[in-house]
């Protein structure tokens, strides 16, 4: 449960107080007669209208409550790469209005008649998918993430609900079926488990699938919000981490997260003191770089497992994957089951995000600053400010 | 053993009569009074001087047999594009004189003292490698192609034991280790035999090592050499089997060597209609070429694996590998144990290579038309050209 000193990290105050008033209670807001969720409702949000122009604030609808749907108050939101790649089109398949946001925590405020997993005042958590065909071979195992029809993406995908396209977490509410909404467990600091339903999943996914084992050694390549989750991840596991960053300021601050060594790029004699020695190495750099020197690092089997460059890879080499056998392969998030088990495998082990906690206004200005890597190491949204804002101007 | 039938097919006739004769009674060369191979030998081999000269008549040396040492008289030799890669410095590597062949049958002409595998006249094989450490940990678990201080190819590799560069089996002898010489079973068709010690290997170790079953979808990119031996074992296994080629040829051929279905890679429409069914992929192009249309058609968790283009591959896409956790792998040829158990496998079974005999004299031409993708599907030298083309010019 978020309590009070969350809420003063944010700077708000008692700014917060009605909405934990509100929630606690249940009640329905005070603009409907009808009980909460039996029709659409519009909702706050925060978002662009096209690929230049600065977020601002917006107005969106959630459906109506279905018999398996939960409908969330979000509390905390993390502000992942992908967000901006959405945002600012760089991947070219943006829909506008565009509302980023798929590390989601809040309250559930309304259930549907149908709904077991949840009641009102749990605290919930949304990752990347909101929706599956679920009658797929993927689906059926527990891959919904790689749901031969597509998953439905928690913004900017089609959405079959309402025919346009999907908005995520930026928002003060949010209505999910079920299904795709993750229990999160008491104790839990919520501002700082929001970013483990995508960093955290997206690098412990590849660990389990490639059996990373301890004492074997994990690259991490790119020292950001993944790069630093896989770095505890990995610890967590007793693995032996190396990061390799292209910041030197990160170095230090690779050590203190657990990696026993933290080697730069740039670094050329410790590229080649370190070739042939690593099982496993997860890229989690957001674009595509010259990924030659990393294959040499490889030992025999070993695979290089990009989850952060979505467009054309680079510096493939032929000969240096086929001298040790080596893989280049691809993963994304995890399956919801999967989604469940680090989010309580982190719990229990109280492994959480570092962040950065800030206002909706701020949001602007903290892309500029991931995309200068200037943040330590997840920026989240304090939610209550959306409201807050609107409050100010009101 | 080759008999009367297949020296007429090389259109040698009683030309070969001496050679056999000398062979089968172990009788030492008459230009020397010691033992064979007590001091190195002088033998006949055909290579290139530099990388635009056309192959000619050249005369190497062989080292003296070592205690575990057996000398070879080379039968046949496959052609292999890595011989072209190699005598035309296409990977920027070649050593001077280049000799290559490393698809290599013969019949054992002398062995050293400690030698227990082999005793005169026995059939022996010996593929792309003479040797490795035997020391580390790919060596002793029977990945000596993966030695971490590299195998000693059996061409244009820096040879420890003569401290200048192998020579291949474009040659009338050879010498090798006993532990890197492969056991030929009787009744093997020894021409047709050679080119499986490079490019039914190559194909064998990948299909073994991502455990293609029965029922499960291979596809084979490139019918060549290595294409048809990996149809042919692709069948073998049971695996449902498809081609992908640039040759409308070579479609019906396809058919014939037993896959269900061949495309051609210009034609969209199948390959859009193929997307996510194949398990897993074999790319025997021997350069690198635009992929990405080929990650489409992996499944979930499926591997392309590459064991033709040794520079840099083109066309990875990082989504296309996400989002079905796919894989792009390499593979060079297989272990010694491996090399022999598909050998093994392919004459109990009668699997052996599509080939074209040809002539020494003819190597040439025979590069040329593999280079136009002209051969069906391996030329072999028959090496007593070697010597009949010597005798001519006697």
């Amino acid at each position: 449960m978020p309590n009070r000193r969350q809420f003063l990290v944010a700077g708000l105050g008692l700014a917060a107080a009605p909405l934990l008033t509100r929630v606690a209670t249940g009640a329905p807001p005070s603009d409907t007669a009808a009980p909460l969720g039996a029709k659409p409702i519009s909702v706050r949000a925060y978002g662009a209208t096209d690929a230049t122009t600065p977020l601002g604030p917006l107005q969106i609808e959630r459906r109506a409550l279905g018999p398996h749907d939960v409908l969330i108050e979000i509390l905390y939101c993390g502000v992942c790469h992908t967000d901006i790649h959405y945002a600012r089109s760089e991947w070219g398949q943006s829909r506008y209005p565009c509302v980023p946001g798929h590390e989601i925590v809040g309250r559930v405020e309304a259930v549907g008649s149908a709904v077991t997993k949840f009641k009102v005042g749990d605290i919930a958590g949304v990752g990347c998918m909101v929706n599956s065909c679920g009658a797929c071979e993927n689906c059926l195992t527990g891959l919904e993430q790689y749901c031969l029809k597509g998953p439905t993406l928690t913004y900017n995908s089609p959405d079959p609900e309402s025919g346009g396209h999907t908005f995520g977490g930026y928002s003060d509410k949010v209505v999910v079926t079920e299904r795709f909404v993750i229990r999160i467990p008491p104790g839990a600091d919520l501002p700082a488990t929001a970013p483990l339903l995508c960093a955290a999943i997206t690098t412990f996914s590849p660990m389990q699938h490639w059996t990373l084992t301890a004492g074997q050694r994990l690259g991490v390549i790119g020292l950001g919000g993944l790069g630093h989750m896989a770095v505890k991840l990995g610890v967590a596991r007793k693995a032996d981490v190396t990061v390799f960053t292209t910041s030197p300021g990160k170095l230090a601050d690779a050590k203190r997260l657990g990696a026993r060594e933290a080697v730069l790029w740039s670094d050329a004699a410790a590229m080649q003191r370190l070739a042939g020695q690593f099982d496993l190495l997860i890229s989690t750099v957001p674009q595509a770089y010259p990924m030659q020197p990393f294959f040499d690092l490889l030992r025999l089997n070993g695979t290089l497992v990009n989850v952060g460059a979505m467009e054309q890879l680079q510096g493939i080499p032929g000969a240096g994957l086929a001298r040790r056998r080596r893989s280049l392969a691809g993963s994304i998030i995890g399956g919801i089951a999967e989604t469940q088990e680090v989010i309580d495998y982190c719990t229990a082990r109280n492994i959480k995000a570092d962040i950065e906690l800030i206002r909706i206004e701020d949001i602007n200005r903290a892309y500029e600053r991931v995309n200068n890597k200037d943040v330590r190491y997840r920026f989240v949204i304090d939610m209550a400010s959306l409201k807050a804002g609107e409050q100010a101007h009101a």
